[in-house]
């Protein structure tokens, strides 16, 4: 096929955050298919916090992404010609597509065919991607909410924290979320349904705030950030608490890890269970757990924010910007 | 009863590490028994690392000592007086007696009758006693070591690393011990048959050793010290790999927690479980698993060192000793 494909390219290797410099868009040609293989029309790009972990040379849970190569991007389309048995021109598809406007396949790439066709593509990147699966299995998998439970959530109003406390709340919890700056903080009580809503940026020491949200200790911590914030919140937890290790934001650098208090003390006097979890060791389950979330959205249960950049020139700094706190919402980029 | 019962009390309450000059002894009389008590003789009396932290005014899993009172601790004796249905004159019990030579119970402060009598019966106070049972219980829930694993153990010399390393290896592990100095290094290889022993203190830095006695990383480490140790373990563990957190031995003070490199991120890209262990949330299980210990004894597939100190004079300074690293296996006071 005869076209232009807008890219965007990795440039340069950042420690730690990357930044628009680190990007460039670039033209390409689309190139003619393949027998076995089809080409995707882009709507939707992710933007996701662990793009950071991608592009780092640092050892992570996947090869980072090459110099001169296409970002590695989830993306949302639409199948515009194929020369695949399987894939026909109109499925909706969701997969590894990169930052481009345009991706050939053979498949391999995909993660789904989109079922959920009465819902917006957009949700397939957000809660009904991989923000919400990573949100349902890593909470249900190890932290275990039970009723009368207090669960507390940083990054509380982000695209996985604000799934996670709806879950929690829906497993009967309490939920204590901790976000910065007011917009969050209101965003987290009206739209997600915290039952206490912590702004870390104005509640400084965190810990006597903390302390008065969960007056029993917390017997869950779901934890985006890392960091200063998990420093307060292991000194509220409960004896037999679980920490579910998702992400660690708010800690730009890891290379060599940054100093922080000793939890082998508070791991063992409280019988803490501490757990990383990584969506990529799961796919197997992706498909069943979207059908779970897209009924409790359509049934109102489950909301969600999506925060829409538009064009592909909005790539570059999109990363960044998610570190910068600015979204509120799952960071997108438009594209058709 | 007319007699003297010279007891060790906790005079002063340390920070950090209990010392001889912490402790002094003390003479009482043996009390008259009521109906439902028996008078214990204690034969050994037991000496842990976790009596640091019965002693910390910090926050713990158990009650501090009270100053003034006599050292809690357990004890392995004969039942010598009763007025209680259950215990007879000659039975062999192993209870919280504390540092005393005589001990009056109503049968709460037992742990259980002695029931493998064909063997001595100091082993109720370590191999078929807490450290055993400990060693046992956190291997298996939380370490559970696979054939093929390779599995670490700090202490590997000690009382519990001992056990746990020949658990693991009759569990179909590869076993490394970490240890401080030449002796309990040649004990770990010859006694206790870990694959590789590494003497830390010789071993500077430990991790290019640690990284070859684990080509391809470390499944399980089971941590009894904290501190310089468990960070270079870190960097040697595998993918999945669990973390027992069994004991703190190499941080003497941890009011406020001290600085080390943060976990997080090894947790998260390795997917990590962490896991404290309290042998007390687990006593519904000690009977099973000394029975089933004390068959491995006697099958002579458990080995054990015992070092004996004689008499109650010893036990105001036997802690600190254990943390000086001075001990080649259970340390107990002989008293009878």
């Amino acid at each position: 096929m005869i076209g232009s494909n807008r890219q965007v390219i990795l440039v340069s290797r950042p420690e730690g955050i990357p930044q628009a410099s680190h990007f460039a868009l670039s033209d390409a040609n689309i190139p003619d298919l393949k027998d076995g293989q089809f080409l995707v029309r882009n709507h939707y790009l992710s933007v996701e916090p662990a793009m950071r972990g991608w592009v780092n040379a640092a050892a992570n849970y996947s090869q980072p992404v090459a110099i001169g190569a296409v970002m590695r991007a989830m993306a949302a389309g639409e199948v515009v010609s194929s020369k695949h048995a399987d894939y026909a021109v109109g499925d909706r598809v969701i997969g590894w597509f990169g930052w481009q406007e345009y991706a050939v396949s053979d498949g391999s790439s995909i993660v789904r065919k989109i079922a959920e066709i009465d819902l917006p593509i957009s949700l397939s990147l957000g809660i009904l991607g991989i923000n919400g699966v990573t949100a349902y299995l890593a909470l249900m998998d190890i932290g275990q909410p039970k009723p009368g439970d207090t669960v507390v959530v940083s990054t509380a109003a982000g695209s996985v924290g604000s799934a996670v406390g709806q879950l929690a709340k829906l497993a009967g919890a309490r939920t204590v979320g901790i976000a910065g700056g007011p917009d969050k903080v209101s965003l987290c009580r009206a739209a997600f349904g915290y039952d206490v809503a912590l702004d870390y940026k104005s509640e400084a020491p965190l810990l006597p705030a903390l302390q008065s949200a969960c007056p029993g200790g917390a017997n869950v911590y779901f934890d985006n950030t890392a960091g200063a914030i998990s420093d307060a919140v292991v000194n509220c937890l409960a004896v037999n608490a679980r920490v579910v290790i998702c992400g660690t934001a708010s800690v730009p650098v890891w290379e060599p890890p940054p100093l922080g208090p000793r939890l082998e003390r508070a791991i063992l006097t409280k019988r803490l269970m501490v757990q990383g979890f990584v969506l990529f060791d799961h796919m197997h389950r992706y498909i069943d757990v979207v059908a779970r979330l897209a009924g409790l959205v359509r049934e109102g249960r489950l909301g969600y924010r999506e925060e829409i950049l538009d064009g592909i020139e909005s790539c570059p700094d999109a990363i960044a910007g998610l570190y910068r706190g600015e979204n509120m919402g799952k960071r997108l980029i438009k594209l058709a």
